[in-house]
């Protein structure tokens, strides 16, 4: 039995350098407690922040030892959901989208390891100077929200900064990271493990409806498109920095750029948006899915993702020094 | 010494797999000569169409073997240029941005290997029906035009499509790769070897005035953004659906996002980008830097840039195995 170690499985007592995304609404205990289960580390999406449901996922987590996740700027409104989180002894907290500084403090003097998403080279300082003891880069190509700087460069570029300022901060990728390859490519860009979110929206574990991942499986990575519109239906007032990807659908189609008649029409709307979503239409209801949507085929379980990608990226990694080739003398074209 | 051997390397008989990008302007012969000497396979940019300079720069790239590339929307303008860069048995035909089919006959009929680089799926679909021998996957990190998909997903999505219809077709990254980690990544996601834009952009062979030289130098990644506005002040009537990535400036800031009033103002303004073009005024004239910008830290000759990224990328690639661990016992936490 051969597996990838890194200083992500060092540091986390981790089997596989891979966490699962704490997607809103859609990672709740079970997927968490599977991806855990297998050897990663499962988050449970804290999101917009439901007291209730961050209980019942955590109860549904099961013994396993999972983390959670929160979109920061709506902790910052609703700042208590953190004791919440940290009185179920998670094995992460993990901070995206605002300041994680605030928050810093509960968390380090708690003993449990922070975990900061960024999508800029600003976010990254600022995750340092909070202490974060990981630094996750997200590309833009990743589903759900995000900005725009893409997981090729951004993660090399974190890794310089991070590399310079905290040697001992980790640093993961997220953004378009669905298989071996992604995570193989990761490990050579400086990475210490990934995030990965689409590729487990699309498991069975997933609290997702089945209309919306058939939906997705039917995508290829050019059918996405970064945009507001789902979130002015849902009234979730978003910094403008950030974006959702999602696969594009006739709701997309009709407002994306067209944001002011949208506004104008908002009441109507939103309850549209809200029934499509109850009832999983997905010409209306958000897709979230990001670019690696034509690297995923199927829906299955969590731990069937984890460890093929595991062992995809061990055979690109054995393989990685058949590419090198030895001679004498150098000839020079 | 060491090298990296693909299936680039041995079909084009190359050193190294790595080829510069032919960017319109600032690829002459000087450059392409530089990256064939060092190994890898250099191109001369043909961009717009100027016959001129295509022989002068043809002639500056001695006799090293070089291949060419063109803007292919622009090349049905004035397809006899195919035929000039034709007589000089180019090592290569690289087009992007456009149908590769009215060319391809010429090119296959030369014996000229022909390179398609493709911005989506149906791109890459079209030249797998031109016969391309490799096809190129470019992410929108990169500097100059581009579209929208992301090099993380996009290689490896290109490459599932050409290994099930044409699998004796090579696939190319291009996008975001500046040193070994870059190229280390991209072998690792699917592709036999890289296209390299900004990093040989910011090279000492480079067609590229000083000012915009240390503008580039000074950017993050963090730093550019993908317009349309220079190519509306240099009046070239791109297809609406590809983009310029460039240093973020003042002459981006004023109408990125205004581009109406720029139209409305564009003799001025057109007159005022020219004067600025040609005296390098980097508050107004493009530069061409991709989001690799923040890991690109000097100007120097093309054959150290291309030595240190092999060098870098065979120490990871050696290094990559090391990561791998065998246990006798699995203990699945």
């Amino acid at each position: 039995m051969m597996r990838i170690v890194t200083r992500l499985t060092d540091r986390l007592k981790l089997h596989h350098p891979i966490i699962s995304a704490p997607m809103a609404f859609a990672s709740g205990g079970e997927l968490a407690g599977a991806v855990s289960s297998a050897g990663g580390l499962g988050l449970i999406g804290g999101g917009y922040g439901d007291a209730d449901w961050l209980t019942r996922e955590f109860e549904r987590s099961g013994n396993r030892p999972v983390g959670c996740g929160f979109i920061t700027w709506s902790l910052a409104r609703n700042p208590r959901l953190l004791d919440k989180a940290l009185e179920r002894r998670p094995s992460a907290i993990f901070l995206s989208f605002g300041d994680p500084a605030p928050f810093s403090p509960a968390i380090r003097a708690a003993g449990v390891p922070l975990i900061c998403q960024v999508q800029s080279l600003d976010d990254a300082r600022r995750a340092l100077d909070a202490g974060a003891d990981i630094v996750v880069a997200q590309g833009a190509e990743a589903g759900g929200h995000g900005e725009k700087r893409a997981t090729f460069t951004f993660v090399p570029e974190v890794a310089n900064l991070v590399r310079r300022r905290a040697p001992d901060t980790l640093i993961c990728a997220a953004g378009g990271i669905a298989d071996g390859r992604g995570l193989a490519a990761a490990l050579m860009l400086g990475a210490d493990g990934v995030v990965m979110g689409s590729r487990f929206w699309a498991s069975l574990e997933a609290l997702v409806h089945p209309n919306l991942h058939q939906a997705a499986l039917a995508a290829t990575g050019d059918d996405t498109v970064r945009t507001s519109v789902m979130d002015l239906a849902r009234r979730l007032d978003w910094p403008s920095r950030f974006s959702l990807r999602v696969r594009k659908n006739a709701f997309t189609e009709a407002w994306h750029g067209n944001e002011a008649h949208l506004l104008a029409d908002i009441d109507a709307q939103s309850a549209a948006y809200r029934e499509a979503w109850a009832s999983g239409d997905p010409t209306i209801a958000a897709i979230m899915i990001g670019e690696a949507a034509g690297l995923i085929h199927d829906i299955e379980p969590a731990s069937d993702i984890l460890l093929r990608t595991v062992s995809e990226a061990i055979t690109l990694l054995q393989g990685a020094s058949s590419l090198l080739f030895v001679e004498d003398n150098c000839h020079s074209q």
